[in-house]
């Protein structure tokens, strides 16, 4: 079964910006587009004060010719955002960022992601999946995705099964989704990956950090679980926030039951966030995430 | 008890804009505010289509001395606005929007109003509540608020109570709020109060349309009951959706419970949608709201 | 991909009962379990008025040598409710009901069900697919499951087709669940057919009734889009509901995107709904469902 | 403005039974309900293993002239029971628990409740309302419910305020509501008071415990708010949860919207508890609650 072709939109860009806030941004910012030519389909800002704060703005906008107009486009915005000392990015919407996906034995997660995206639901390329354990080679395979495993190691050994992770990622790809990998990532390999990491906690973060969320969950007898999502940085767990969702239980449901209906949750949680992080809509601020 | 002052954001100005949309209009908006010393504290907007659709942003903006500049910029965004063909309004922030309550026996929309209006959740004043019934005049009173009793009449008295109605609310509110008031206004007293207004409709539309919508609810066996507020029209309940919720519920509620859980979920909706329609974040588009 | 074992319990059944409400009905049902040596695991009962209405119950037990066990239980259960005048039902635990699933191009519940089956989250078995389209066929064979390619046929010839379908499924299946199938049922197929059949509509009953509903959610502008799973009767949309849930849209969602975002509620509705029916959780009552 | 009357069922009775499960009980107490001429209204019962476990359960029946013969019925269910090592409660429902609420500065949990109880919608009476502030008294005795005045000491006399309230509660009161008391009550107070104590915490425990959830939400940037109603034991916010509930926030939430946004869910997840506390639906089990 094929992926069915995405229909990413042709000749948008979409430009987000950030750092001090300061009086004439938006002005600058939106007339450079109008002179360059760029319609603005989109448009979503925020400032952290009313003056003197932070600045974050994401800009979605229709421009004809845009991969050939990409280079002088690149350089109005720095000359125009530069005198405001904002940091930038540009990208091209015709071309989906590459998503690897770090997964373990459990499968919800990771078969939601490729089945949306077969669906033409996520605006990503997905170029591999890697996992420790071999169990869902032959289903992520169906879905047209090479699958490659690599067994965890324990110990001083640890950081063998991390190089090999790197070598596969290395240049191929834009994010890192862990998709339930369960493996403790060590600040050397976020050093080394050089993009992005999302990882889903199967609770509702900061409660229940940590190993077996449910069962803690089940002792404390809280009267809902929930899914976090967030990027990951070398705390365990404390990573900025992107999404977070939670669902009723009751004192009959068991660990178990906890944890099939909490891995709704998490798959509803992870994919909105994944397709977030797709369309550039998150902007990472600190311990935070602005999520336009 | 007094109400507690309401604490406004002073030289705060929100202009809304709508109309056809075309390409350069954030620009020109956006350089027109930076040139008259605005600066852009929250910015919205909506376009129906890439191109050629319509157009819908809410801006709002800081100016030192807005009160004395007001002037100034209607003349600035008019020229600017008006070859585009746009429909702008321009409000100062400081100045709370004048809120009629229409109620009847039902008190807990009402109250909930003036509860929140006291605590300064709501941007608004409160002139007057009338009501056709005189249960609640001593609870109105008790927050500071002037009640008026304008009993209902059937058949061709009815336009009398109307005409009452109309001559409490005429100057005197920028918007008027049926609190379940369950009495249908005349297509004559719509066209002439001259000023939006809302109702809660106690189901999630279009499900429900009419009286009795609880009883409908427990006959048809639904397992959601809702809430929907909407800017009034002729139609009977068929006007711009503003919010709508919903919540659970079994077999095993009677009639009387779904109305008792549907209470809490009016009178949230309706909150809501007022402290929306204050903040002039509402923009009606035929049978639809856009809502920023 | 072999579906993992079901781990059904074992010496476990389930005895339903409805009829006229009448005193001492629990303590002759729970009165006549314990000299059969059953161990209640789980009782719900409704009675929907306090005296001389409708009584409902469910009650699990365990049994140990419940296979053996089944005739005289059988017998002292009728004993026992006869002169009550209720209808009852007892069921083996350990034994699956059998689900057809009848389907058509979308492909989220079809896929939603295989996988939750194999995840061992649904006590069912699949002995069928049947859809009137063939793009499913390799993903569904892929859970080891028996796909049937049945065109739709219009006019004359539509009850040909339900005639291929009812041949299939006769003597085969306990339950029938329509995927979003998209094709009408005749009166005739649903009378013959003799099994209970579950459909899920994609909004939230009774607004937007029979086609397009998402498209009619977007012309009327409401803020919530739900679904809605139900037995199927004769009338259209009209069979006693099981479950329905909602969620939050907005005014830019097209309706490509409420139809994205609904398809999410659409499986985890129907996913609950079929887990209930499958547990015997869910006692139809006229237009109603009791759901236990 | 009166309390509505409350309309409390006559000649209804809340039996609760819990202790260690086996075989045979629930036949024990509907045949001896049976035997009694009650007639079963509603009955919930859980079981947390299949056998060996604990077992709980909530029974509602009718009897005429339930009140002479309460003390008949409490011989026949000790007799009952006592072979199994049950403990059980009997309850009248016809007479409303006595419910005191302490309360602070802030008012939403406190006048929710006062109007809840006015609207009928709360089977309790409220002898009164004891504050470490006077603001509210005004409005609490409009409810035609007393208020005392005693504030709070630091320190050594800290003690000193805990008994005045203890003088007042004393033999007056079935359970005590910590409306957003914000003081932390002793160990000594709390094995003094005699009766269960009912606190809303203002995050979705066990995230943010103690002082400040909102503005410890606001850094850690969570997705959703959430409150949590407990009973209270020493260990801070650490009691046998009753229920919570979330509300999606974004970055853009200051903290005190956060804390108004919460208001409204403290509000409501405090006043379901009351309910279910009031109508005996609540069964401890060391850190955890039974919720029927």
């Amino acid at each position: 079964m094929h992926h069915s072709p995405l229909s990413l939109p042709q000749d948008h860009a979409c430009l987000t910006v950030h750092g001090p806030d300061s009086a004439g941004i938006v002005a600058a910012v939106t007339g450079m587009l109008a002179r360059n030519g760029g319609n603005i389909v989109a448009l979503d800002q925020y400032a952290d004060e009313t003056r003197g704060g932070k600045f974050f703005q994401r800009v979605v906008f229709h421009k004809a010719g845009l991969a050939v107009a990409m280079p002088g486009l690149r350089e109005d915005i720095d000359a125009t955002l530069r005198p405001f000392g904002l940091d930038w990015e540009l990208r091209d919407q015709s071309v989906p960022k590459r998503m690897a996906i770090l997964a373990s034995k459990q499968d919800h997660c990771l078969l939601d992601l490729l089945w949306r995206r077969r669906r033409g639901e996520l605006p990503v390329s997905i170029p591999m999946v890697i996992s420790n354990h071999a169990d869902t080679a032959e289903d992520v395979r169906s879905f047209g995705v090479p699958f490659f495993h690599v067994p965890s190691e324990k110990g001083p050994d640890k950081s063998r099964a991390e190089k090999k992770i790197l070598e596969l990622l290395r240049g191929n790809v834009d994010f890192v989704v862990l998709a339930r990998y369960m493996q403790i990532l060590s600040g050397d390999f976020l050093a080394e990956v050089g993009v992005p990491v999302i990882n889903i906690h199967h609770s509702f973060l900061p409660a229940f950090i940590g190993a077996n969320p449910y069962l803690k969950a089940k002792e404390r007898g809280v009267k809902l679980i929930g899914a976090t999502s967030h990027y990951v940085t070398e705390d365990l767990d404390e990573g900025p926030i992107i999404d977070q969702d939670t669902v009723r239980v009751t004192h009959a449901d068991t660990v178990t039951e906890l944890a099939r209906r909490g891995a709704d949750v998490e798959r509803q949680v992870l994919a909105r966030s994944v397709l977030w992080h797709a369309e550039d809509r998150v902007i990472r601020d600190g311990r935070q995430t602005i999520v336009f």
